[in-house]
């Protein structure tokens, strides 16, 4: 079978920069940013600054750069430990730089399904600082929203809050890995800057759902972002004429904001053609956002490398996460069309399958 | 109330030397340790090593230092991450130092009340190669034998085996807590070499249950103690004429080992004392070794501080541990008289403070 | 006075993308390069590697990274010294974070003026693993190429050749921070693969000299690219279409290399003239690549900041580096034009300082 | 030849506990000093704070530990940087601590011969906080006292008294290595409270010239020590019943800083013995303490492991420290006739390297 498209569903990492974007970026004015005075840059970080309701912004190369900028210009002092989800983005997929290169002490309380930590679980894991002599300092909570490992569901702005009053009730911070913020605003109908009120730092990701081609934004106060700014040179992340990059990042901010909740109807409507196929499991109420995953029952005669190989041969590429587990993430560059194809491709899959399974002796 | 004699519950870490110890300390042959030659050093880690079964043994300051060394050599390399109890004492009560000053990132699984965790567990949590591009390294699992938080309960020499074969069976390390391996045998019936016999490591103190003044041992290979000797002089752990304190650990091992069982008795003794008064609460069977964890009704009212205050006009010491929870440590430096006398203390406490409750309106 | 056109000399990181930089990177075909796809990165990290003579490349978001990466890589088990010169980039200007980030112990040589260390001080300073007990362990020596703090000096082939030697003997990794590699091996006209031959890595700035808008290439072999592949993504530097910004950097190659000659004329000339005014003091000799390092005379009635705040008024930016000294980075984008005006601006200004100190009283 | 009796010259950490110290030991009133309550390290260290004529003191049990907690403590945020002796203690014999284990960032000056640093080449190291952008900031100036390896040659009040005029002006701390201030103290001939005044921290061995058996001391303001102690925990040197080390440090003090003198003369006399003996070479006037440097001449036959085992042949122990050079330290427990039988060896020795010269063909 020859592939002659690809429907690429691995990530929303994946989306290639748009005919608009690439026009901007070739006519964008820039300057040394490491000096300060790339326009483009300062443009796109006012901008994130009143989207977010904070007072200063920050490009950096990545989003795991700015959580771990984020949550180590919080800790910067030595002993600092931070409270986050077990199975939290910054926990799992970021190579534990907040303790081998921050050497911050992750305290993990367990994520609820839906991506919340229970409120007083949260308060019994900061530090009584009357044990100082053999506990850490707690210093940060971090939040993550939408959730990743969730599914990409929501946390409300109410719960936020919440969280945002026990952290100014402690003297911590709070920090979001708004990574998908965006999608979060738009599934929940709040607005980016109430939704990250209580936050003292967010980090937002503009190469994934948005489509621009690279590079995230940290927020929060002056003084922070200052901060930020000499750890973001530190690792490596301060770069030159990045005018280029946010020129398309401002066109992502302008252009594919509003297309986040057509991603979701489509990762919807994925969600519940995939329920409807015998040999797979799905919480359908559970897709909040553009993030699907699903589980394969091992009835069906096919796990995860199975499926996702079998995919393949029909130009549709999945992301693999556990052995019976594979994740679908919806974005602008995903059609109607591709999701139905993707559907009927599945079933066929599951089909095969299943005649394999009779056939065998 | 004048206190003429102090009963001190606080921990086993307060016993004072002997006379046996301090003139051992007395006439100890000595010469500097850092250069390698003190006899007597060598003389207690050749017997430690002996009795766990291992290759060689180090004299280190303390536990934490013992837990610090171990882990960080084995996890020698910058992007480890290491598997242990969420309420061990390693992630709880060393300041998060594996981190803060080793930079090895911690994964937490949860802590059965036994002070197990389930083995399925600890092999979701071990990292899949597969996928290091955002994943650190796990190196090592750490387990506690008897682990403090889980009241001193005792983890069982089948279940280490197990742990010990999936480490093995992953490539990876294991070490064993065993601040109290000695309260661990002894409670088990099982020799500390065979207890042990799984583990890469083990960190054991001489100056909790054994009463020595100061100090820990650590085991392992050769070439793991040749390792860890280098990095006991970074952290300032390497001391001179250690002989001193050296000799008075020998005294340790060769007079109270035997009278570990004797503690347990006292332990389960005040435990089922302290579960016959009203207002108290305590799972007795739990008590499985010298720690004896209560916790305090409300309606008793009562609560830590001040059931702590109440005692310490009584000249007993106990530890709070939360809001409504105490600790009770035995040790051979208290009699069974000691023990019956906290009894009688705590029963008037308890009455005093329900004639208060029903005398006010 | 109104500044028409500005010469901004203040570093080669300045230059801003050329037109056909900006249709290639409208063109570019990318990819999400985190998951290892982007084809125009791949297309110049298999060029770069080429150009080096080195078995693998990796695009990362700066110079510092590229260097950050690096000794990291070599240096990847705690307890590990990198010896390197007392004034050079890793050490001086780049936060310090071989230390504050990954723990690297910095052992420091003496740089000579032009750039080198004496090769039996290099020795010299390697720690005797016989007292490894007290010593951090020698990993690595780090070169710098052409030397910025030593006015872009360039440092020979048969030098590097030499400590590469030294290296190997003892059991050592070498790197070159070659932000401007290009400039050395044009200036010594010797090709880059023959200049880092004796390398186990170097670290090459795109966007300095070379004018591309983002970004250095770490070449090395290809366990080395594969360990600095984790570590990029820990540190944040992993990004997504940065085909974008890779397609540039190909034209940058392609176009810019041969124009690094004349950006060394430039600089003679300019050196030749300031050096002819009075008041200002000069090595001609030393001006071997695109940096110029001009000393002002306390006798000139200026300083640093004096100097370049009057040449800003007429459109010329220059560095202060010390109080008495400034620096000047020659590029593609100034022209001979430009040198000359720069030279009659600074002429004015020392006339007009000159005029003002006579004036005095 | 068979050893009857041997002079250690080694270090003057070799010497033996006397039996004071043991009876002080053998007696000593104690308790557990992590929960903060041992009678007898609560003396020693309020004498420490007296004599030194500071708030506050810590035990800790090792020099290396002394100096890597007052390090840490005032470099405690990440990005922090200390200027320090190119061939001081710290940078050379610990192991790379600071950096490995404490992320400090080292910036060193080079020492002179008598083991200061040129002031301005002081005050060029100190950051310049305008370019924190890419600086590390400077928090801590090191001095040490006597200096090591500068042949235990003492700096001067006055020159302390400007160094600390120095770090106030920038707004930084000044801590003194003071391993052997108590040895600088007697040579100089002025009170350590003096000696140290300027210091906003001193670590002070009390195992090396005073004698006792283990431990050192820091002292410092109030809250500098509270934060140590946190240290100290996480490090692992929090420690039980510490009294029976901290009785002979009581000792030490009470009977050993008189003899310092003693110790220094011998250190003249050895001195100038070798200097009279062929082929060896020696800088009389730079032995101001108790430590002596021989440098063998390559005339001589002779080199540092030939003399070395050569002498242990006779019974006496001398540090190599070079290839031609080996180090003598004097202290309480080496007797005139002791130095005056060490150069007669030497004598001998170097009488039958010689002979052996003359004798080969």
């Amino acid at each position: 079978m020859v592939v002659t498209r690809w429907v690429d569903l691995r990530s929303d990492t994946v989306t290639k920069p748009t005919e608009a974007m690439r026009a901007a970026m070739a006519k964008a004015e820039v300057d040394d940013d490491v000096l300060g005075f790339d326009p483009t840059a300062l443009k796109l970080e006012k901008e994130m600054a009143k989207i977010t309701g904070k007072e200063a912004a920050l490009f950096v190369p990545s989003g795991t750069m700015g959580n771990l900028i984020s949550v180590l210009t919080h800790c910067d002092v030595r002993g600092s430990e931070v409270i986050l989800g077990h199975n939290s983005h910054i926990h799992i997929y970021e190579n534990g730089g907040i303790s081998t290169i921050g050497g911050v002490h992750p305290r993990t309380v367990l994520n609820n399904k839906d991506g919340t930590m229970d409120i007083n679980l949260i308060e019994a894991a900061i530090r009584d600082p009357a044990f100082e002599i053999c506990y850490p300092t707690t210093k940060l909570i971090c939040l993550e929203n939408s959730h990743c490992n969730a599914g990409g569901r929501c946390i409300s702005v109410d719960y936020i809050d919440k969280v945002g009053e026990l952290a100014k009730k402690h003297g911590l911070k709070l920090h979001i890995d708004g990574a998908r913020i965006f999608n979060a605003s738009t599934a929940l109908g709040i607005p980016v800057d109430r939704l990250v009120q209580a936050a003292d730092s967010v980090s937002i990701c503009l190469s994934k759902g948005l489509g621009a081609p690279v590079g995230s934004v940290i927020v929060g106060s002056k003084s922070f972002i200052a901060k930020a700014k000499i750890l973001r040179k530190t690792l490596g992340g301060g770069m030159r004429q990045i005018g280029v990059l946010c020129a398309a990042a401002l066109v992502a901010l302008q252009d594919n904001v509003g297309k986040l909740e057509d991603d979701h109807k489509k990762a919807k409507t994925l969600a519940e053609g995939l329920d409807r196929i015998n040999g797979l499991k799905l919480d359908v109420a559970a897709v909040e956002t553009n993030i699907v995953y699903l589980d394969i029952l091992e009835s069906s005669n096919l796990n995860a490398p199975k499926l996702c190989k079998a995919l393949e041969r029909h130009g549709i590429l999945v992301m693999e996460d556990k052995p019976y587990r594979v994740r679908f993430a919806l974005h602008h560059q995903i059609s109607a069309a591709d999701v139905q194809f993707t559907l009927s491709c599945i079933q066929q899959v599951v089909n095969e399958a299943s005649d394999e399974n009779g056939a065998s002796p």
